[in-house]
């Protein structure tokens, strides 16, 4: 028997659209029928209700499956367009960094546009990267935005949070990381050139607007741009240094 | 002497934030100090208006400058953050395929996504490419949001516009471009192992949610995912491949 959504249902997919009514809930909201595909697929566990437009094919038996109206689906989603699922699931609990399995660390220096720091996590996935450093300033990794940026990838991976970028080489250290290459869009050695830049040692990424912040010892490393236009997108200079990572291991046969 | 917006102007400003009312006009609109700041540098002789909020800071010899106060400038931006600036732009005029100068030809089929579009655009820009082959069914590149994204790069490169993927072919082989790749999530060689990949060829990328359209006689040819994760973002996938070709460009020392 079908039944309609409950008042605090609606309050709940409403507030996880917003910064406040996130930080007050562990729950969070997947909005997209590929994204939503994604989660289903790789974490069922986390789901905790599935809400979808009255003719929406679906069949899952991860959560009960409520079914609303097109126009309430259109008050419940904050995209343009309204998606045709929404799923409200649990956040996977934040952990402290262990012993990390990626040959050198992705570290993310507050990186606060939700769909730059979404696409960068699922350009991570899509390479095999497992974990992700992030300081403080960056957007919240399970915002709604950064959830459908990263097709949901970030429930299947290791977030790292850290105050800043001295905490991050303090815990990087710990673990045998060595060299911190700072990205740089103007000075540094070229990042297809450098052949250490992967080998136990952290890939910082800054925003677009004011770089990576300063940190004692680090080395520049630059993408060069030979169009000579301003700098790249963060999200851009990410994938850049990710799929150069990836390029090396196919190129020393690690990857068929 | 300070004057305020005209009726007129407020109009134009609100209806170039429309498909419908960009459609009717040969002008464009430039939001946000970046953007706008490159557009000014760049192409200062398509500056008809600078419109900025009272307390920004500016000077240009370009165009008239009016000022109007921040609750103003609110309701002329379709931007969730205000800009301190905008610009209302002559379009560059459309042109028809000449002779390309880049080794090989960036050709877009149907990115519909403003963000993505832009994204791309600006990539290309800042790698030195020079052309843009486009078909119909992607976003129109002087729209606000794709200048956003490209920061205002489309103004000085060449976008040529074709009605589907075998008009582009058909101007392409003219100039004598022989081989067509279209990138694909799933099948084709490695875009890091095809030797003649940038050689007097067209790389075609597509929409994630569909990939390129068929094309008689185009060879596959992927990105490896190690992650094995659906697929990357279009503007990603366009990045890849266009840093792919500045990394060789550096490798055989045409760049240093």
């Amino acid at each position: 028997m079908s039944r309609t959504l409950t008042q605090k249902e609606v309050f709940l997919l409403k507030s996880l659209q917003t910064r406040h009514g996130r930080k007050r809930s562990d729950r969070c909201l997947c909005e997209g029928a590929r994204c939503c595909g994604e989660l289903l697929k790789s974490c069922p566990d986390l789901v905790e209700l599935i809400v979808c437009r009255d003719d929406f094919a679906i069949e899952s038996s991860a959560a009960e499956i409520v079914r609303v109206p097109g126009h309430q689906m259109a008050k419940l989603s904050a995209a343009e367009t309204p998606p045709g699922i929404l799923i409200v699931a649990r956040r996977p609990p934040a952990t402290v960094p262990e012993l990390p399995s990626d040959p050198f660390a992705l570290v993310l220096d507050c990186i606060s546009d939700p769909g730059n720091f979404g696409t960068i996590i699922r350009t991570a996935k899509a390479a095999g990267l497992q974990e992700i450093w992030y300081t403080d300033g960056s957007a919240d990794p399970f915002g709604d935005k950064v959830i459908r940026s990263a097709m949901a990838a970030q429930f299947t991976m290791k977030l790292w949070n850290m105050s800043d970028l001295t905490a991050v080489k303090n815990s990087l250290s710990q673990f045998g990381y060595k060299n911190f290459y700072r990205t740089d869009p103007h000075q540094g050695d070229s990042c297809f050139e450098l052949p250490e830049l992967f080998e136990r040692s952290a890939v910082i990424i800054g925003s677009e607007a004011h770089g990576a912040s300063d940190l004692k010892g680090a080395i520049p490393v630059t993408i060069p741009m030979p169009g000579n236009f301003e700098s790249l997108n963060a999200a851009q200079a990410a994938t850049i240094f990710i799929f150069e990572y990836v390029r090396r291991q196919c190129v020393t046969n690690v990857i068929q």
